[in-house]
């Protein structure tokens, strides 16, 4: 057992009363996790305490010079009232693939499992019922020594923060558009785009504003090399079904390894479908749509699981896929991933991690 | 006038005793600047304040998604007693322009230098007397709003800190030793390199920590597209004097316009020297050592002024430049740019602000 002292609240805080107003991202639970680490001494000091403000110099260094990463998952609600987790080993285990690049020091797996299940326990009351809610779960580390000098810091904070939050598309899935970046880049290979660290979304915030302006939800970012092969969308990865083929871009060290995305090629493969990883570029893209064999397109992220583009719009050309309608491939992966997400089917692959 | 509330310490901290031991970065002075920024009411409430930690909300979003940026510069104390700034609207111009790229709101940058002498004036008895100390002064900004979806933050907060800080050369303007960076990658055109946000330091620390290891003090990074062309060093930009030409790389969107920089070059052209900002690839550099024409090549920044490159490594090859001895294009350089930073010498080009 791991040590992790808990402190509860006094003061519970009132829970939302209606549960389809949650939106994402701004409600936060009565406690959160804290794990320290200080040069000399390791991680030390796991905590479970009332959620509020930390008091933070401002010389620290993560507010300075960046040194900071994140995941994201969630913890769902079975209609029987269990509680469970999605893969949160992966997580985890990119957590630990994000501090290896950015020089923080690793963590311990089986203790960040065992902490998290601890506060989502003690926090469960949190969870929503209704359809399509969770409980969305941020982990992150920063750094916190107070030092102008760049360089790796000496001291770290691990945090767990749980905030409710309501269904990605509140009137069912919605086929979202999105247009091919031409100006920005968001990484390029010997970066930091395979790990989940702040400056990525940083980067990204300018292109994101711009599309919003446009009406556009997203951008689709292309390579920073050649400025053609397509990388991901904002907090999610593409997949595009070509004929009878599913693709999606390979990893090879500008993307980010999504956790729905390896979910989303085992199960296509257990289907018996052909799934790619390769280069694909916008012209191949552009190609196969002029065919008619551009099927579907979609985007795969924990936020969204699975989420169907309309519209693909690359200069003047504009696509509209599959007629702007979700696709036959994008709504099956979306009903078997939900269904093993919130205990409503069997689980062959594994994937469910029970709470409670 | 801007209105400036000024909240003195109540309790003035032990100044360091011994200047030649002051290192840099790790002190802070008494006070400290703030200027808020909510959405539909704009920046407000500029104030001086005590240094000492702020309380933060875990969900701040500059925690999660590296949505802040800085500037650096210094107070210098002449023989006399003044205090002086350089070129510090040049800074307050790139803050702006950092603030562009990144999402946050522009601020009003006579209202920047105002507040900053009059912060630096109430903290000018810690500016070190010592040959070659100086005052670092931080201003910098971060993303306030508790929220956990990527976007634009609606509150930032902008700091000012102040540290005193020893010479950057203990013992006298030491050459370097850096080596060609081949694997990692800093910044890509598209990206944010020419701006002063964390995620790009955060990017640098491995190859950084890396170099270190193989006891060189900094890595050479080339352009993420080609892998070939000269961009900068740490927090340096590059200059080469090949034969009778000075050659430093152009402004293309990956790297930082740095101040020294631009003083440089302008500084040798008053000079009558033959200044050229261009593309240079790295086996220009090394054609250029074999050909005996690489007479000097020095890094300028804000923290080491000029910084002589004694070694220059790419792969095998390792070029010792100019005998691993300072030359006297950089001697020139140093004594001349710090003759006008400390009050030491006429300013012909009205770089100087003088605190008081
Ligand atoms: C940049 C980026 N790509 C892809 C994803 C999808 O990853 P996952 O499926 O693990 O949520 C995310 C979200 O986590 C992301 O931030
Ligand atoms: C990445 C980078 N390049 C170059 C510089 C040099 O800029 P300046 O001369 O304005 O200090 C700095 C330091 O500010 C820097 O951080």
């Amino acid at each position: 057992m791991y040590d992790v002292k808990v402190e509860r609240t006094s003061a519970p805080k009132q829970k939302p009363l209606d549960e389809s107003k949650l939106g994402f991202g701004t409600i936060f639970t009565d406690h959160m996790l804290m794990i320290e680490y200080d040069k000399g001494q390791g991680w030390h000091d796991a905590r479970i305490v009332p959620y509020g403000p930390i008091a933070m110099d401002p010389a620290a260094m993560c507010l300075h010079y960046g040194q900071e990463i994140f995941e994201g998952m969630k913890a769902y609600r079975g209609d029987d009232g269990s509680v469970y987790l999605f893969r949160p080993q992966e997580n985890f285990k990119r957590l630990n693939s994000s501090c290896e690049r950015m020089c923080i020091p690793q963590m311990d797996e089986e203790l960040l499992l065992e902490s998290l299940k601890m506060l989502v326990e003690l926090d469960s009351g949190w969870i929503p019922a209704a359809k399509d809610s969770s409980l969305y779960i941020r982990p992150f580390i920063i750094a916190t020594e107070p030092k102008l000098g760049v360089k790796s810091s000496d001291s770290y904070l691990y945090m767990v923060l749980l905030s409710p939050s309501g269904p990605y598309y509140p009137s069912g899935l919605d086929p979202v558009k999105i247009y091919v970046e031409q100006s920005y880049v968001r990484s390029v290979r010997g970066g930091t785009g395979m790990v989940k660290t702040g400056g990525n979304y940083a980067a990204a915030l300018k292109a994101q504003d711009e599309a919003h302006e446009q009406d556009y939800s997203q951008v689709l970012w292309l390579d920073g090399v050649e400025r053609k092969y397509i990388e991901e969308v904002g907090a999610m990865n593409m997949f595009f079904v070509l004929g009878d083929e599913v693709v999606t871009p390979a990893l090879l060290g500008s993307i980010l390894p999504g956790i729905t995305r390896k979910s989303v090629i085992e199960m296509l493969r257990s289907w018996g479908m052909k799934v790619s990883e390769r280069r694909i570029s916008i012209d191949e893209v552009a190609e196969a749509y002029k065919n008619g064999q551009l099927k579907e397109a979609f985007g795969t992220g924990t936020a969204a699981v699975i989420s169907p583009v309309g519209e693909l719009k690359h200069g003047d050309l504009v696509m509209t896929i599959n007629g702007g309608k979700i696709g036959p491939v994008s709504q099956r992966l979306y009903d078997a991933l939900t269904a093993i997400q919130w205990g409503r089917a069997e689980d062959p692959f594994g994937w469910r991690v029970k709470v409670k």
